[in-house]
């Protein structure tokens, strides 16, 4: 069977066929970053691409302007594969600099290289279809087209709608500085935006009748931070004050918020978290002589691996090989890591398991897959669908190693060859899997029982409450 | 002389023949409102009616793009009228309302009443002229257009560059909830801009890595707070945290800034104060491993009063009476203070001196000049120009008894007939003063020695440094 | 009738006649310092003292061990003089030195100088009732041996129990640095204990399940540090951390405790604002998933002034003329100030009715009465006194000028010859005044009729419940 | 050889021959708890005994009056067997109950078992000694009286002094709640007090003047809360107000003082956050106008594993079985339990490799060694030994599982028949340890080779620097 349409060899020549027109695809999305649930050029972007290939396309999922699925086949088992487009803020910078350089200040910017992501999944798509197609195979293929996986959790919201209910198996992927299969579980998260609201008053004249809804803000900062000494320590606890309360020190502030995010490696105990960060709002609240209000605002479930299907992901990396990145690549790793990584950076990104690697600029092997399974403090939506459908997931170096996330460092490497090599790599090794799971149903089989193991008896629940929609996150203040 | 062109009975009626034009100038500026050194549409409207007037106009005074005078005379004292008409952000407000409305939420609105400001002092300025030309009076009459009294101070940088410095008398005015001679004096404010400057990390992934700059802007306003209880009792501190870095959560901020304003009943004492508020950003960044630039961003001195001149004025007050208040006015004023004033607005407004007007909701009458000098915790850029000429100030009704400030509830009162009739007894007020100190010189005089006296062998300094430009103050951030 | 018995120069006569024994006395009381309700030692030298005079002596007023009264005389008006005798924690100091050397570490001190103010009012008392003794005239005299002014008020107690309600006039005195009556109001003042209780744990090992009561008492001073800015102008918050917990880095404190003092003009505004503090403590223990128990301490109410007594305490002072301090008493004043007082401490200390006296090192004259009655932050039990009973006070020079309250450099100079001289001076002044009520009964009408009109209706309330006793305010912790 | 006098029957029957003697000596001790370095009615009744049986006695080991070694033996390998004997602040309790209920409040208490661990080291050593004795057999027997574990690490001033240099191989045991080898790591610990001087001033009067030490000592504490989320998760900081500058909140304080406790897996590590912590005690002062000053007041190194030694250890614990607990024994800690013990507190104590036993309330088992070598967050001074001189540690069930440290549910557990056992089991286990490796020298000479080689080059070095002296911990505030 080695050399039928769904072989290896056959997946890497479909994929190698179209990889430069998605290499493309990925770079114009580069070059337009849009914030989460703002993707509207990038969806139209991949929609087009998809509908020519033949897809067929189902756009507002879940009620979302930017979420959408591309289908292709009527019969067999439901291939899911998941794209993302979101950028970040405040992160726009000049590529293939060494320095921090923006074009627009204050502009958003890929710091996730989820350009890379959504148009790399894409071409493993368009590439497993083009096998199906090519031998009249049974089976189908869904793109999810999922925004917001910076903010909010896209996914999470399509998952409440019932998106991935019929999907038999899904893949996804991210550009990373490591080649590997991720499997370390991820944890849970809840978004929560706090609203305070106190009293206005000239700050120089009569502050004794303001009650600064500022002031709430800090005090209750403050108080997460005396709470950090006593939370679990597995849990994560972080904060941006979204508004301040406006830009006059002369009036005292009648209006301030702030985002939280709780996270912990199951969802329960990053509820149970949450609680104590909403207590101690609200003991800001009664300090300050202000009132707060709390809304989730995002949330994701903590991930659920899948060894079944982790496995043959892992197997199709080692035969496909790292990227062969050239002595261009290397060379820009190399002043990239010299002019900008620190020692540390280094060490965080091939901690705890590849400190071998730490003098290499780009991976050029396959990291092996750990002997305990671990839980990161990391999150993704990706969580809620490893709740519904056996999911597996794969990283690709492409980036120099040190490389931090949501940094400058990574915008600048998101359209250079070598983010181009690991991307391709994610596609040949996604679509690879996929075939195998389409020839070899048993696969599919038993990761649905692991699955159901690993669930031990609890079904799916939505860590973002029904009555919140995605458009209440994109809403910033009163 | 009574009946002369001079006499306050001419003075009033050549008022009340441009009323109605000049209040509809205040109304377009409530309508259009503009931030601080953006005032363009409003420095328009008035150069045009003022070259209309015949009054020739200069622009661009110290540099800055909304600073303007507008000259009429050629020979004999110069008297200098000042008028502004910059909003605050975030108060936008539908008129003539009762309850909190913006028409544009964040947009901003003039919670200061500068639209009567700039309007009634155009009033008086023309009417003066008007007094002028009649007769073949010798005097000189000049409008100052002053930008940015909310933030930064126009009139500082315009001291700056001797904009003053030619000028015999100045006379200004501000709508307020009471008739009044300025008799207070108002307090000496920097305001300073503190950026921090951290690393960005992924504040779930790699927390330990970040250093975050908000963390610092937080911890200086705590370390602030704690200096609140061991500063002068006439000081003032407060802040606007002008960056915060970012709104996402997960990523470790970066950059942060705030703005802070310190105030003092004279600029020695700020300046001390700025110091110990400069060590505690010191203190901030050294806890956080960040680091911290401190830059001026305004300042204004301390206002010296001058007994001569307000003399004069407060006798003209007298022989004008208080606006005519209809029944409409008190109905309105009445609602508003039952809806949206609280009796400690109330008190405020009216303590310590009119404690008896409490019970009103219109001021009906003039408030008596109080028997000792004291220092109000409230600054204005007008109080550099105390420095350089003798000034006298005014205050006239408006507004309800009880209306703060910066508030919604100023805002909503601003084009309302009763603010109209405000604005028009202080055009009053201003331009039969003037007129006394041109049919009486002696008055000039007498005001000058007391000004040297005042001074106190000090010569007017510039709070705000030479470096320091207006265009400085409008960027935002790095 | 001015060579009569109870003339000023009989009483000046009689004062002398004991003055030297009643220095002794101070001094005594100096050399042994002890803390509020404490001052066993000290209340046994008065008794011993005041019973040889033939006074009668009634213990343990009100249920407080260290409180006492000493009564001569069976009929006519009863004439009240008020002394103490606590000192003050951590003020040990070796006398008359310039610089910080206590003699044993940590111990207390009379930082206050109630040394001087227990016997200067005892040699007040026992000289007008010699002169009374002398010929037989009609009236009593009263020495209050009143306990923990510093701590608790001993007098609000006192109050409480009605120990006032017969007087007709009280008197009191305190040691300072200027010659002056007492002129201006002392603030309401309340006193609170909040008792946080938390969870131990290993704070290394599992910090997690700890929460720390010192996490909870130090948010809660950061709410009070916040609250600060916008609290009523004249009101003062402070406080001391009673038990931190306990001295043990590695264990999460479960019981920790703050004491806050809350002080304002009025009585009632201080209950305001202790409001406030108390949510701030709540907001705390929400905050930390503690508990917290509030209770008072003590309180005592603002100063009622009475200026009929006032006139008459002023004229005998004028009369009396200033300490004789001579070249010894200049030299040692000098050179402490050159050695350990700041030219801030000098200000402060003249400030802000006789800044004129600033290059003075001792006063020589006295301070004029205000125009105006104006309120100070001090408080004092008088306070009580004064709502129940017409009461005036003055103040001696017995310290160098800037000399400041409750610090070691007013402790050295507790037992010196300059200090001896002002508490003569004192008791002189007391005796007088008290002398010449009784000659004149009208001035004691008057001040009644006074002391109805400033209570406004109001009667006495005492700031502390009924269910709070001197023992709880010695008892320190769980 | 299993019969002869080292074998494992023959210590046990030795041990169980002395075993009452050595109980009630831990139950004599745990009735007079000493705190650190005041251990010397302890240290009597430890030095009485030993020298009852033999040993000769050295005091005063490195200038600690409260350290000393028992000798016996003059040849062949020198065993090391380290007790300990030091109380717990605020931790008196009665004993037997399941309530808190302290004899005298404020005491100090054993809670931390060190009575059990000091008599129970004291039995192994007698009962090798007379093992040794018996036959003749070569070998020598070092108990080592160590101070102050709980504050300032009496070890590693012993280490610091030589005390350790000569052994050959070192054993200790703690009481616990599980039979178990010690096989994680202790991390690095470094003690430190801060002391901040401010200047005093009245708090009410003239706060102005003052600067708070006690606000510097929060804020430091607030800006170490802000670094724990960027400080390595391994690392712990913790910390204790020792000095809150005083009780009256009408003084500012100044001065006031604090001990923290800085922890990391490696000493480098603990000492570059103390770095951190160092200045965020300058930045503190700075934002109060204070000064500080850091001085080290204890410190550890982390502890280095020794498989060589742990795998017999292991075996004998193995052999020996658990304590025989009876019903009673077994009731009470269930009652103990019910009453007094949380769900987490259990959680705790098994986790994370004994979750099994959580619905145990006594131990009867051994934990297996765990496959993985781990660092535990807690610190001991036995890791300055184990830099030295091969190490082995073991714990016993002493107590009901889920009894935290350091709490008054250890405490009251102290003297009960179950301690007895727990105790009388690890002197067993200690001594029928050192027997085989006297019977079987190639163990030490393994234990020898992988100290050599984990301490991968470097040599020990003391993390208290020479001029830190015990007394120096002793002693409290200036």
């Amino acid at each position: 069977m080695e050399n039928d349409s769904l072989s290896l060899a056959e997946i890497v020549r479909r994929v190698n066929a179209k990889a430069a027109e998605y290499c493309a695809l990925s770079d114009r999305i580069w070059a337009t970053p849009e914030l989460a649930f703002e993707e509207h050029r990038s969806v139209a972007e991949h929609i087009a691409m998809l509908r020519d290939e033949g897809f067929s396309i189902t756009t507002n999922i879940g009620g979302i302007a930017t979420a959408f699925v591309a289908d292709y086949g009527t019969d067999g088992p439901i291939i899911g594969i998941l794209g993302e487009y979101d950028a970040l803020a405040g992160l726009d910078q000049v590529s293939g600099v060494t320095e921090h350089k923006p074009k627009t200040k204050g502009a958003p910017g890929h710091g996730c290289g989820h350009n890379l992501l959504g148009a790399g999944s894409a071409l493993a798509a368009v590439a497993l279809k083009d096998a199906l197609a090519a031998e009249g195979i049974t089976g189908r293929v869904r793109y999810y087209g999922c925004p917001a996986e910076e903010a909010g959790g896209g996914k999470t919201f399509m998952a409440r709608a019932g998106a991935f209910d019929d999907l038999d198996v899904a893949f996804c992927w991210h550009p990373a500085v490591l080649n590997q299969v991720v499997a370390k579980s991820d944890s849970a998260a809840i978004g929560v935006r706090f609203r305070f609201r106190g009293r206005a008053s000239h700050a120089a004249m009569s502050p004794q009748l303001g009650r600064s809804a500022l002031d709430a803000v800090e005090l209750m900062n403050v108080g997460v931070n005396y709470m950090r000494e006593h939370m679990p320590l597995d849990a994560r606890v972080h904060y941006a004050v979204t508004n301040p309360g406006g830009d006059a020190p002369n009036v005292v502030q009648a209006y301030a918020e702030s985002v939280y995010s709780v996270r912990s490696a199951h969802l329960q105990d990053a509820e149970i978290l949450l609680d104590r960060v909403k207590k101690i709002a609200e003991g800001a609240a009664m300090m300050t002589e202000t009132s707060v209000t709390a809304e989730i605002v995002g949330g994701c479930s903590n991930l659920l691996l899948n060894k079944a299907l982790q496995g043959v992901l892992y197997e199709n990396m080692r035969r496909l090989g790292p990227p062969a990145f050239d002595d261009a690549d290397l060379a820009f790793a190399k002043e990239l890591r010299k002019a900008a990584l620190t020692q540390d950076d280094v060490l965080v990104s091939v901690a705890p398991d590849s400190l071998s690697l730490k003098d290499k600029v780009l991976h050029d092997g396959l990291t092996a897959m750990p002997e305990r399974e671990e839980s990161e403090p990391s999150s993704t939506d990706v969580g809620d669908v490893s709740w519904i459908v056996p999911t597996a997931q794969c990283q690709t170096a492409c980036f120099a190693i040190g490389t931090p996330l949501h940094t400058w460092q990574l915008v600048t490497q998101g359209n250079l060859p070598a983010a181009h090599k690991g991307m391709v790599l994610a596609a040949k090794a996604l679509a690879a899997t996929a075939a195998d799971c389409l020839r070899n149903p048993d696969i599919i089989t038993r990761a649905k029982a692991e699955l159901n193991e690993r669930k031990g008896g609890q079904s799916y629940r939505c860590p973002i409450p029904m009555e919140v929609t995605p458009s209440d996150l994109r809403a910033k203040t009163t």
